[in-house]
C-alpha cells in the first residue's frame, strides 16, 4: 500500500500477503477472461463429444411461462417457451471486432447504453431467422442489463456512485518499485489506483478518473475517456515515479456501483446466474431425476445471502478506495488508512471464496431456522423429523462450509494426494468414511456394520458410485493393514474386467517425501472412532454422523430428504 | 520386496521408497514411451514453426566421410555424405501394425533378427526412391543393431546372459497386495518378477521365463513365447496369490545382456546417441558458431564413463534379480536378499540421474587429470593455464554435478520459485550471481565491480542474454532492497518497449505461504560475501569463483576455453 507522507508524496506504507496465510494450498493468480472461457468451451466440447455448442449472435425476443404446469415434473413437460432472434452477420459483429480493441474500450462498459433492443429491432428488419425453444428450465444472466430479469419483473436494489474508474492492460515502463506487486496507491489529491500484475509483463491498472464526473442525469461524458486521459490520470497519482507504456492490450472504463437483484429464481424454473457452481449440479441432478426438484430453491437462498454480503463489503471498500486519504487524525472527511488496510485483508478473504458458510436446508443438515440463515426462503427439509449432523464428530469440518483439504496417502500405493483432488466436481455426492483405527477389533466391527448397511440399503445402494461416491480415510499405520483383507468390498468395488478399485481407500499416515499425517487432527476427527462426512457435489459439507450402524441411519435420513426415488 | 519364507512361500520381506528420500522434489512416474515421443514431436514442430519433421520409413545405405576436410569448420564444408533409401509403403509398414500388437510382441525385440539389410534390399527391388544427404555432423543410434556403429567399425563389449524375461502390460485381476507398488518377487524355485504400476490401472510386469533357455547358438525358441506362457510363468512365481487379466495392452520378451560401445564418436563428426541431453547442446552451440568444436570431444568422455558405470551395476543387479534366493546363510549359490536390497536402492539412485559427476574438462573446471576422470580422451582446456573453480565458495554445489535446487523468491513480486525452473534448457550458459548481503556497502561495492567488468567485457558482453543468461540470488531481506535502486542494470536489463526485466533477480528469504529461506545454506554459499557459479546449458556446474573483480577474471578465463570467438 502506498499513501502520501506528511509532505504529500506517496510512500510504501504497508505490505500484506495477497492470500491470507494458511488458508489454502492455492495462491492467487490473474487469468485472462478469454482463457477461462476457452477452458469451458473446450470441456463442453470434450465431455459432450462435440454435440453441445455455444451459439453466439442469438438474442431472446419473448419469454412465456405456462404457470399451470410448473409443478408438473414429468419428463415431457416443457413449461417455458422462448423466442430467439438469430442476428445477421453484420449485427452479430460488434464494432469493437472491426477495429482495434484499443479504439473502442467502452464497448459493453456500463457507461454505454444497453443495445439489446436496438440489435433485435435492426436484425428483424434485415430478416435474421427466428427460433422457438421449449425448455424445462432456463438460466439467464444477472448483469445490470439482464433481459431475463426484465422479463421476470425482478428489480436491482442499490445505486451507482459518482466514482468513475479507467482500466488499462499495458506493459508498463516505470520506475515505480511495486509494479509487479498487487498494490493500492492513494495520492493526496489526484485519486487512487490499483496495480494487478498479469502474465507476459502485462499489468492491469485500475485508475480513478477524478476529472470525469457524471452529469445531472447520472451519465458521464464518454468522449473524454481515452487511453491517453486514463494514463495521464495514472501519472498524476503515481508521481513522483514515472509511468508510460508502448503496448496496450485492452482498456475500458466504468462507473462504480453495487446492486443486487431482489430475486434469483422464478418458481424454481427460471434462474439468474451468478454462482454457476452452486446452480449447475442442482439443475443437473434434478433434470436427471436423481434429486427432488425442491432442492432448486436452495439456489436463491444460498446465492442471494452471499451476494448481499459481498455487495455490502464492496460498497464500503470502494468508498475507502476512491476517497481521499486523511491528512491526520483530525481529518474526518479523509479515509483512515488503517481501516483501508483491514478492508483490503477482508477483501482478500472474500476473493478466496473460502469464507462462504451456507445456512441450514435439506442440503445442509445443521441446526437453526432455514429462512433466517438464508435469504428468507423456506428451504428446510420436507422430512417429518429435521435431520441434524453431529458437528462435534468432525469439529474442524463445518456443516455448510467447504470440505477442507489435507494431505493423505493412497492405501494401495502410498502415493500422497491432496485429499480434495479425490472430490472431483463430477456431480456426485460423496460419503467420506473416516474409518478410524481399524486395527482395533471393536472399531473394525463398527466399520463392518456401517458398510453392511450401506451395501444393502434399498435407498442408497442403487445410487452408489453413479450418483454417490465413497471415499475412505483410516488412521491406522498404512503398513499394518491390507486393502483387500481389512476393508469391506463396498469401499473398493470389484469389476470383472479391471479388478479391484485401488483409488478409494486412503490413510492418514506419514509419506516418504512430503509432510503429511495430520489429516485427522486437521478435520477434527477422533483417530480411534472416526466418523462419516457427506459432501455435496460442490464439496460443501452436508452431513456428519458416527461410523456405525446408527450413524448409517442418519446418513440414510439425510439422503431421503434429497433423492428423488 | 517379496521373498520365500522358511516354508518356501513368498512373503513381504522389506519396503524401501522408490526414490531416495530428500534427493529431489520430483518423484518417480512411469510414462508410456509414446507420450514422451509425442512430447518431442510436438516441440520440434512448435519450435521449428513446422519446418522440421521426423521422417520414418527411411533407411541408410552408405556412409562416406571425407577424412581430408574433417578439421575444416568453415560454414560451407560438409564432410559427411549419407545415401538414404526411402522404403516403399509396404516395407515401411511393419507386420506389427497390420494386426494387433498383442499378436506380435517380439517385433524388434532383441530375440528377433536384425532386419535392416533385408528391408533395404527388398525396398530397392521395389524401386523405392533414394536420397543423398551431405552433413557437417551425424548422430546415429547406439542400440545393439546400430547401422551407424557398424559402418564406423566400433564394437560392443560384453555378452548376453542366459536369462530371458517376458514383459506384460496388463490390467491385472489379482489378490496380490502390492500390485500398485513397484516391487520385486523372488520365488523359491520358479524365478522372479517385477511389478511396475502404470496409468489407468495398467501394470507392467517383468517376468522371468525360467523354462525358456537359449540353445547352443545362443538363440531362444521364440515360438514358445506368448502372452499365455508369460502369464503362466508369472502365476507360478506369485503363488499362492492369484493373477490373471482380461485386457493386455502390449507384451514382449528379451534376453538380458549388458553391452557398451567402445566408442561414441568418430573424430568429433559422427556420434552415437545415448545421452541426447549431453550431446544436443554441444552440437547446437558448435553449429551456431558460439562454441569451439573441441568441446564435442567431451561427449564421449562424459557419456562412456557413465554408461560403463551403469552397465557394471546392471550386470550385477540382473544376476541378483534372476538368481534363486539363498535358502539360508550356508546356501552359497543362492542370492543374498540383503545384498539384493542394497542393489535395489542403488538402482533407484542411478535411475534418478542425480549421481552423475563429470570429470574435469574445458567444460568442468575442477582439479585433476582429464583422461583419468573420463574415458581416457584428453578433454582438458586448450588454455595455457588450467582454469580451476573455487569449490569451497559453494561447498554443496559440486563442480561436475547438476546445479542443486532450492526455493527462492522473485525480488520484484515475492513469488516463490524452484530456482531450477529459472535454469531453462534453452542452450544457454548461466552466470548465477550469489550477490550476498548487498545491504552491506562493502559487499555492494564488490557486486558493482563484478557487474561493471561483466557489462564491459569484450569476450562476454556480445554473448549476454543470447548465449549466456544471468541470474542473481541475494541474501539480504527482500523488503530491505529495491530492484532498480540496488542492482546494476546488467542484472535486470532494460528494453525500450517492455521496460525492465523483472525475472532475473531473486532473494533467499522467507515466503508468506511456503517453506523457503534456506537456499544459501543449501548451496553452501556464504551469506555475506556470496560467489559466482557458472552452469552449462545442461545445468551441470562448470565454474565457481568470487563475486568481485578478481572472480570475474576467472569467469572470463573459463569462457575463453569454450567460446568460439
Amino acid at each position: 500500500m502506498w499513501n502520501p507522507g506528511e509532505d504529500g508524496i506517496i510512500r510504501r506504507s504497508d505490505r500484506v500477503p495477497d492470500v491470507p496465510v494458511g488458508l489454502s494450498r492455492f495462491q492467487q493468480i490473474v487469468l485472462h477472461q478469454g482463457r477461462i472461457e476457452r477452458f469451458f468451451l473446450d470441456h463442453i466440447r470434450k465431455h459432450s463429444k462435440d454435440t453441445l455448442r455455444v451459439e453466439r449472435g442469438v438474442l431472446p425476443e419473448s419469454l412465456h411461462i405456462d404457470e399451470d404446469t410448473l409443478e408438473d415434473h414429468s419428463p415431457d413437460n416443457y413449461p417455458i417457451t422462448v423466442q430467439l432472434q438469430h442476428l445477421t452477420e453484420e449485427e452479430a459483429t460488434p464494432a469493437q471486432s472491426n477495429g482495434s480493441t484499443v479504439n473502442d474500450g467502452l464497448f459493453r462498459s456500463n457507461l454505454a447504453e444497453d443495445d439489446t433492443d436496438d440489435l433485435i429491432a435492426k436484425s428483424r428488419d434485415k430478416a435474421g431467422s427466428t427460433e422457438t425453444v421449449r425448455a424445462k428450465y432456463m438460466v439467464g444472466c444477472d448483469g445490470a442489463h439482464s433481459w431475463t430479469r426484465r422479463q421476470l419483473g425482478f428489480q436491482l436494489e442499490g445505486e451507482p456512485t459518482d466514482f468513475i474508474w479507467g482500466v488499462l492492460d499495458v506493459i508498463p515502463i516505470t520506475d515505480f518499485p511495486d509494479i509487479r506487486m498487487r498494490c493500492a496507491v492513494h495520492s493526496s489529491g489526484n485519486g487512487s489506483l490499483m496495480v494487478i500484475p498479469r502474465e507476459n509483463k502485462l499489468v492491469r491498472l485500475y485508475i480513478q478518473l477524478k476529472e470525469i464526473k457524471p452529469d445531472a442525469s447520472g451519465r458521464a461524458d464518454r468522449s473524454k475517456i481515452t487511453p491517453d486521459t486514463i494514463i495521464t490520470a495514472a501519472q498524476k497519482i503515481i508521481a513522483p515515479y514515472n509511468l508510460s507504456y508502448e503496448y496496450c492490450d485492452w482498456w475500458t472504463a466504468y462507473q462504480i456501483g453495487q446492486r443486487v437483484g431482489t430475486n434469483f429464481d422464478y418458481k424454481n424454473r427460471v434462474f439468474l446466474a451468478g454462482d454457476a457452481f452452486n446452480l449447475g449440479w442442482k439443475l443437473g441432478l434434478v433434470v436427471k431425476g436423481v434429486a427432488q426438484p425442491s432442492i432448486l430453491k436452495t439456489y436463491q437462498a444460498e446465492r442471494r445471502r452471499i451476494a448481499q454480503d459481498l455487495i455490502d463489503f464492496d460498497h464500503k471498500f470502494s468508498r475507502l478506495f476512491s476517497g481521499r486519504p486523511a491528512k491526520d487524525v483530525m481529518d474526518e472527511e479523509g479515509v483512515n488508512m488503517e481501516e483501508f488496510k483491514q478492508a483490503f485483508i477482508k477483501g482478500n478473504m472474500f476473493a478466496s471464496g473460502l469464507s462462504v458458510d451456507y445456512g441450514t436446508s435439506m442440503l445442509v443438515a445443521k441446526p437453526g431456522n432455514a429462512a433466517d440463515q438464508g435469504d428468507g426462503t423456506d428451504v428446510s427439509s420436507s422430512q417429518p423429523n429435521k435431520v441434524i449432523g453431529q458437528q462435534e464428530l468432525a469439529s474442524n469440518t463445518k456443516l455448510g462450509m467447504r470440505f477442507p483439504n489435507y494431505k493423505v496417502l493412497n492405501q494401495a500405493d502410498a502415493r500422497p494426494w491432496e485429499f480434495q483432488q479425490r472430490l472431483r466436481s463430477d456431480g456426485r455426492f460423496r460419503i467420506i468414511v473416516f474409518a478410524g483405527n481399524i486395527v482395533n477389533a471393536q472399531q473394525s466391527a463398527r466399520l463392518q456394520n456401517f458398510c453392511r448397511r450401506l451395501a444393502s440399503s434399498s435407498l442408497l445402494a442403487p445410487h452408489l458410485y453413479k450418483d454417490i461416491d465413497i471415499l475412505t480415510l483410516h488412521s491406522s499405520k498404512r503398513t499394518d493393514v491390507e486393502l483387500l483383507r481389512d476393508f469391506p468390498d463396498v469401499l473398493h468395488p470389484f469389476d470383472a474386467k479391471t479388478g479391484w478399485d485401488y483409488n478409494s481407500v486412503y490413510v492418514d499416515d506419514v509419506a516418504y517425501h512430503e509432510e503429511s499425517g495430520e489429516a485427522y487432527s486437521g478435520y477434527g476427527v477422533n483417530r480411534e472412532t472416526g466418523c462419516v462426512v457427506v459432501t455435496r457435489p460442490d464439496q460443501y459439507v452436508g452431513y456428519i454422523d458416527a461410523c456405525d450402524e446408527e450413524g448409517f441411519a442418519g446418513v440414510e435420513a439425510y439422503f431421503k430428504g434429497i433423492l428423488a426415488s
